[in-house]
């Protein structure tokens, strides 16, 4: 009989994902039925597609949703994390299996003694970070243990920026993501980790000035800022030995130092809202965190300000996003400073049409075995098509699609709320995510702990 | 007949305020109750004075407090301002007027329509900041409008300080006040003022570097930071035509400086807990904001990190407070780095029982009149005289204390909720204050409008 893959939300990061299933149509025995609130914009070759069909879905109308995924055999949501709840509690009701890309809620969790109850399975975190990051980190922690090994290190790093063939601006970035995130980015409270058994923590005001490296063979030098909490998974991962546990994001070598800028200015703040923001250039938006003079220059006065030098290239990074332009103006009512740098950034790092992404990772493991401490490094690097078929759509929707197969032809069964930490998750999705060219290479390198030398700061 | 004032708490800032009312209690023909949950701490002199009663009265306790409230005449809080909810309901319940020292609540204000209906008064804000601060700027304000002049300029700062002869350490500076608001000062939003017609946004991370200077004469030069919000006052005082408007915090030349190495570092955060505080050495606790090194010490770290050179004074301001000490230790419990960084401040910056503190207050008038742009500077210092009869217990209590017998004598009577910003209330204290030594100097001086040259940044 054939089996019918309700997928609910058709946006950015879903082109590998229905490609992927609408290729398996026949060999799998698959249909594939796509919500969306407005379907009409999911592209003709997939609404065409013989073994697809396109629904209007508005999450919020019960009846709707409720038709919708009785008549499935499995769940896809990729709407955003807010709306799994209600689409967790109809899968429940209607005895449906359930995949999201999305870091578990409370509400989500919450359901976990039910979904067993019923024997069903609700797999969560099984995008790119969290997702990729926990199968492949989980695979080579395991193969470590099980060859008798002893875990004291583990840092992990995740990037979505530029390929190198479409970085063309001094900050060799451009947003592949959600820019309202970038610009958060760190907010909200210190980051916090281990190193070599100490707890260390690190303000806002100083994240981008205490970045690590690390380089990629072919791709060159990248940096990493560390992430909020690096202790998350410590359980999880069963980590409760590790010396260093360190998480944190890629970017190319110089993006945070110049980053910090905004951030020493006030200009990431979302935590106010600007006085006539309408209208305001993006002059006299910079000129809004510099002291008042009726003389001297908004351009001198944010040079010593923030002590840059005439030959610094920190000083072309501001030039090159126009921020002391009179002429361009920010046209967003009652804007916090975040929003107005947001609309300045996405003015000169929004990719083209045919600008390919580029997904960084990369994962660092230190361990003891038979008395001897070793080391393995690994790193996967993805690059995008274009716009569409990006970089990021497909680190995050092809493990979802994977694991809705193996979950739909039962070779993943074990029934709970979850995420994909266990071998019978991530051994059969690796291998397949390695057949769509998302392959990690791994090597052994001299065991250094966590190295002082390649922090800055 | 003899009339009773009703004095509820009797904690740091009341030696002053209890005095004065004694004081003049024959030619006044009063009476003092003075409630506290401790009564047995008010001083025995206090105690026994003729014309005191003191009472134990906990503000929870329904009966104890409606008793001692009905049977007052006119009654003063000088509790944490979150208790004064229950007391002015009972004294609008009782008909009796209502005198504190902080600022009007959102509670308070929504009684004034009852108030006002009742013909009493419930005067807030009449202690030092907020308070003399509001007296002494308003009547100079209507005193340039009554000669026709109008207001360009209004800046403001108050600083609680340590006195000349008692200050002996390298940061020229003793908690006077609560030490926990004093760390966390500035926190909670970027500072927000118009310079010359701009608004200007500092955030917390730049805030202890955009210091103002003030000369007082005879006391040497200080600095300013931005208070969060100089805005607040525009209402309250008619300047909405000013183009500069600022309130800051004054403290002595450097201390901001220093200061920002805490908030660099992000030991005054307070939105965590540290793991295993309780026991932690102040060495341990500061290398927890560093970089993990297997080799380099704390002090080369933190050197580094903050870019201090080997002469640079700043050290020595740390080294002042046994940041590097291994063996003295943090006893607190699952503290935050703000916690923590209290403690240690304490150790150093509480003042002896003969310490004196002062109090300094600096306002800026810039108007115009008849076409000539003029400035007036005034300025007021206040001494302690130990750590009971101290400047701040002295520039807080007498105006409540003055206020209270000038509305029991219907010398103030209009009603409401109210702050003292009308001349009927600031003229009378101010010229009582002036008798009790706490004087304001004025001065004109040449107009220069927000001066670029005396701000640092």
């Amino acid at each position: 009989m054939q089996r019918n893959i309700l997928v609910i939300g058709a946006g950015k990061s879903t082109s590998y994902l229905q490609d992927y299933l609408l290729n398996k149509a026949l060999t799998e025995n698959i249909r594939l039925t796509i919500g969306d609130l407005n379907p009409r914009l999911i592209p003709s070759e997939t609404r065409s597609h013989p073994a697809c069909e396109v629904i209007k879905l508005d999450i919020n109308i019960d009846a709707e949703r409720e038709t919708a995924i009785s008549s499935a055999d499995i769940v896809i949501s990729m709407l955003p994390a807010r709306f799994h709840g209600k689409v967790a509690k109809d899968c429940l009701r209607f005895n449906k299996n359930l995949v999201t890309a999305s870091y578990i809620s409370d509400e989500m969790l919450a359901l976990d003694p039910k979904v067993k109850k019923k024997g069903l399975i609700f797999m969560n975190e099984i995008g790119l970070d969290p997702g990729i990051d926990h199968m492949s980190a989980m695979q080579l922690i395991n193969n470590i243990r099980d060859k008798g090994g002893k875990l004291l290190l583990f840092e992990s790093f995740t990037g979505g920026l530029v390929a190198p063939e479409s970085d063309n601006n001094l900050w060799n970035y451009k947003f592949s993501w959600n820019p309202r995130n970038v610009v958060l980015a760190g907010q909200g409270g210190a980051a916090k980790f281990i190193q070599e058994g100490s707890y260390k923590y690190i303000p806002y005001q100083k994240l981008f000035r205490r970045t690590e490296f690390m380089d990629i063979k072919g791709y060159g030098v990248f940096e990493a800022y560390a992430n909020r909490d690096s202790l998350n998974y410590r359980e999880a991962y069963g980590l409760h030995d590790a010396l260093t546990l360190y998480r944190g994001t890629m970017r190319r070598v110089g993006f945070s130092k110049a980053w910090n800028m905004f951030v020493q200015l006030g200009m990431t703040d979302d935590s106010y809202t600007i006085e006539n923001s309408k209208g305001m250039s993006y002059r006299e938006y910079t000129n809004l965190f510099l002291p008042y003079s009726p003389t001297d220059s908004v351009e001198l006065k944010l040079r010593h300000y923030l002590k840059i030098d005439q030959d610094d290239i920190m000083w072309g990074k501001l030039l090159e996003l126009n921020l002391f332009d009179p002429l361009k103006r920010i046209p967003i009512e009652n804007a916090t400073p975040a929003q107005m740098l947001q609309f300045i950034l996405e003015d000169s790092w929004t990719m083209d049409q045919e600008d390919k992404d580029m997904i960084v990772m990369y994962h660092k493991f230190g361990y003891e075995i038979k008395g001897v401490k070793r080391q393995i490094d690994s790193n996967m690097v993805v690059i995008g098509e274009n716009q569409i078929y990006t970089a990021m759509a497909k680190t995050v929707g092809l493990p979802v699609a994977i694991a809705t197969l193996l979950i739909l032809n039962k070779q993943i069964t074990s029934p709970g709320v979850q995420i994909p930490i266990a071998s019978e998750v991530y051994d059969p999705i690796l291998k397949e995510l390695a057949q769509n060219g998302i392959v990690f290479k791994e090597y052994e390198v001299p065991y250094l702990g966590y190295n002082p030398d390649s922090v800055a700061g």
